[in-house]
């Protein structure tokens, strides 16, 4: 059986972040080979993968650093749904295929189940259902008595959903060569032709057997749903103290902690699990990390920082800073005192403008977005949700009210007059509140 | 011999404070019932208390939670003064009485002092001077070389005292009776009805004994004479921490401190008493909490925050602040980096503005005053001698100049412009700065 | 033979310090008493200071000071260079003289190569070549292949020097009479006349030796040359701790460190050095000073301040501050939260504006200079390289881009508008976040 990664699409809701979803660091490694992880822990050894033109590089690179298993690589020249993406790896469809999104994140049993329901249920193919137990804005499975799909429903209002069923793509089809053929016959400009296609093939008589699952599953859609997945691999992991970790003595380490190689911890920090640390990286004097944070590589996290439950990328710099359920990408600088706020003053969900409409994050703390390479100034604050394109800066003391696109800055208007000062001191001033302080 | 406490007042200078001062919680308990326990130290067993319409319900339950004592209440419908109070109570007075204040802290021994007076000194009342030893601007007792009182002197200006004795209310009147009658008879608008009383009895051949005190004595009038109250009963309570506490082996608590049910104070954490922290408060990771601070119960004092000479209520949420010389009363919270500024630039007394009168509080440390529910936004900062009205929202960065009445929000104008970002960073210089703060 | 201090001069490129460089100290003494020292340690014993009217009370206290030299003061009542100092001290100067400007900081083997040349190569006069690396802009010296003055170049432009060898005011002269008259013949309205009297020497005859020198040098023209004279200063000292200074167990000293009578370190405060701190002084609670800092006497680093590479003076005050790369003078105070910016957010070197042209520091990591006696208010932000002029105010929450001139006030414009608070808080939403803390 061969697993078919998706990775040719592109993620608009991500801004500011650029970089492939599951290209993103997780605990070290990238998502993406983290998903062929799992994929492999379930048995699965060939591995197709559909990658676009800027990421092909990327792909291969990590698919080739994996050991045990065999790849094959094609090429999706635009973004233009699954449909478009198998056909683009058609020459690879042979014999069983299980079609995955690689920005979906489950537990290896979402395999386990689908693979073992194939071999005990004959059918054309299987997908995966996820149950869910409250609205959720996605696609829903119409399924029959015998749990066998009937039609797939895009985005049902709340209340009108056929099932509790989300549609997840892991789909495993026994004859992709009569997929494709199904696919070639959709006629739509809508992006949903591979859905299409199976309603059609349903309606042709061809049996669609819904998997029903409800272990972990994390779809990435916007960047704050990098908080979940930071979770999951959080929990599933082994504490781990690299034998090169130098931690002072007066440091404090509480709880699940993972410290990469070379990461110094200087006196009087806290680290109170679980937390990831990248290799390298500096936790300093003072400094509090806590409640599932994620540091990268090569970061500092300077005198008197806290950072708490937010996903920090490599190589950033943080100073006197509270960064709070936030995600901050890779090479940015947080100058002293700058400030992430993750709670609104009327203790309302944070909400985000996307596509020029409101998106309820479903959040009450939700900190900053910070795209790669951002600096944000001294003393400057960030309001809860707002997100900052890479390559921006925020000057000294901005309160950065609304989102600020990639390679601005936004400085500060004069805000000050100057005066002669007649004030006169009074003398031994000082020498007195020294005094009082020593009493 | 009954105590009469007047609780039917009304505190027009404490904004933005509005509970009723002998209402607030020192050391986890209301003033009140701290006033009436050194009532029952002096052997007093019987108790008036003359509340109204908006406090009866509390007073009640405070006087009901006290053992030892036996209560009669008495509604007093408008906030008329003293003599109004004593009407609205008569049908309980009679024998001797004591009428007291409880906004006024003063020691056991004012009470043992006048009753060991009335005792041996025969007289028809019996009232405290305070022995001041610089000018107060209160009402100031003239007193005949006897001892006994000639005249209320009500705010004389200073120069003009006619002693050194100001009149404080712990009056003792062996014949209720009369007093009332001559309050009766007393014709005037103005709100010293009481005082005149005593003096038309004074006039008339009643002798009225002066006991002149001058122990500890703190009228609560502004906020900030919360301070002097906070010191003494800090002063006079017996070191505690409570066996449920929770203390980190790393964190550090020196001098008199007091510490609730379920306290925590976490890794690093500084406790310079003499200090109280009320049930279930947290005090984070680095904080500082000093210099006869009182927490109330409930509230979190976050990550590297101080907290120095202050008063804060219940529920209230702090994080990395520095609250200095302020009162904060309950359910407020402040973002990260929001400052009280407790020291003027110039380092004058800091004054408050009282009716469009400016008040010289006495003080060259004073932060902010802020009543209940507010908050106040990350990196805000607050002048000295601020003060915040209940329900208000101090937005992010603001820097409060002026005071802000009750269910406002004070909010940033627009203070950025947005520009195109041309930098173009130098390659390397993360990794050199890196290596220069390994080096 | 006598060395010539000229001490007559002034700093016109040290605004905003308005003291004599060399009055200011240095790990506990004046930077003259420093540079006598070292001439002590090379068998020089006779002094002749040449001050002038503002300071020649001082720099004779400071001589009178020093045991085993003997000392002769000249006055010199205009700052007119070189030539004009030596005219002020003609009486003095007699037999060999070593003329020497004590605000270049060198070792003393600047002086024992020049006295040690003296003795075995017979010449006139002997002047220090420094060999610079790259191009330093000085006087550069001209030399034959018997290392034998030719010239002296003033400022050259880069790529022109004559040779790799900068005139360091290290002069020794056998004949200062003969130099004296050379002096009083040279006809020019620049500032150059010791140099020329040199040249017409040279050109006469006269044998100049050159002699190369190539350890350390730290002329101070700037503020931020400072930095350097400290290190030198730090490096060469050995690390002590007064036996009257009070360090908490819970302090951390790592590093050469020098502190000095009474000093206090509280809990968990860090002092990484080489670091030096004066008598008196304080280091607060959690504060963390390193990396080459100086902190003068009765200075207080309180509580979450960090002072990284810093010159600081005597009776200073910081809380919860950030001091990088910055010089404070005497009598400053900081207040909470207020930071100095020390690094560009386009990570450029850091420029200064001098008599209206841009001069680069060549630092790349530079923060604040500021005179004495400033006050700098709470949340207040200091660019990188921005210089306050003594008794100056910036208020709080001012982000200052600019240079302030001294005895003013730079106060924040009104910046929030006040509105109507129609928020409610929902009910028992701090309990909730009380209960998560716990969790």
């Amino acid at each position: 059986m061969k697993a078919i990664f998706l990775c040719g699409g592109s993620g608009k809701r991500m801004f500011p972040i650029t970089e492939d979803k599951f290209l993103l660091d997780f605990l070290g490694k990238s998502l993406l080979q983290r998903q062929i992880e799992i994929a492999q822990e379930a048995g699965l050894k060939h591995f197709v993968i559909i990658g676009n033109p800027s990421n092909m590089e990327k792909v291969e690179r990590i698919a080739k650093s994996i050991f045990g298993a065999r790849f094959e690589f094609a090429l999706q020249e635009k973004p233009l749904g699954i449909a478009d993406a198998l056909r683009s790896a058609s020459p690879f469809l042979q014999g069983q295929v299980l079609v995955v999104n690689p920005n979906d994140v489950f537990s290896v049993s979402a395999y386990t189940k689908i693979i073992a329901e194939a071999k005990k249920a004959p059918a054309s193919s299987y997908v995966l259902g996820y149950q869910v137990e409250e609205y959720f804005p996605g696609g829903y499975l119409e399924v029959n008595s015998q749990g066998e799909l009937q039609h797939i429903v895009e985005k049902p209002k709340p209340g009108e959903e056929p099932s509790n069923l989300v549609n997840i793509l892991t789909h495993l089809h026994n004859d992709p060569k009569k997929l494709l053929q199904y696919i070639g016959s959709v006629q739509t400009i809508r992006d949903d032709v591979y859905e299409c296609a199976l309603d059609n093939m349903v309606k042709e008589g061809y049996k669609v057997k819904v998997i029903p699952y409800s272990n972990f599953w994390a779809p990435i859609k916007y960047p704050w749903h990098i908080f979940k997945v930071v979770e999951y691999f959080l929990d599933s992991a082994e504490p781990y103290i690299s034998p090169t970790a130098h931690i002072s003595e007066k440091a404090t380490i509480e709880g699940k902690v993972i410290l990469g190689d070379n990461v110094k911890v200087l006196e009087n920090a806290v680290i109170r699990g679980p937390v990831y640390i990248g290799a390298n990286s500096i936790i300093g004097n003072n400094a509090l990390v806590r409640d599932y944070s994620h540091i990268g590589a090569n970061s500092v996290v300077g005198y008197s920082t806290e950072i708490k439950h937010s996903y920090i990328g490599d190589n950033c710099w943080f100073h006197s800073n509270y960064i709070g359920d936030s995600v901050i990408d890779g090479d940015c600088s947080f100058g002293s005192g700058a400030i992430t706020a993750n709670f609104r003053l009327d203790e309302e969900n944070v909400c985000v403008e996307v596509s020029s409409s409101k998106v309820d994050t479903g959040r009450d703390k939700l900190g900053a977005i910070v795209g790669e390479g951002c600096r944000i100034g001294i003393n400057a604050s960030l309001m809860p949700g707002v997100r900052v394109g890479s390559n921006s800066f925020v000057g000294p003391q901005v309160c950065l009210r609304r989102d600020l696109e990639a390679n601005k800055m936004a400085l500060l208007e004069p805000q000050y007059q100057i005066w002669n000062n007649e004030t006169r001191l009074a003398q031994g001033k000082r020498q007195e509140l020294l005094q009082r302080l020593s009493d």
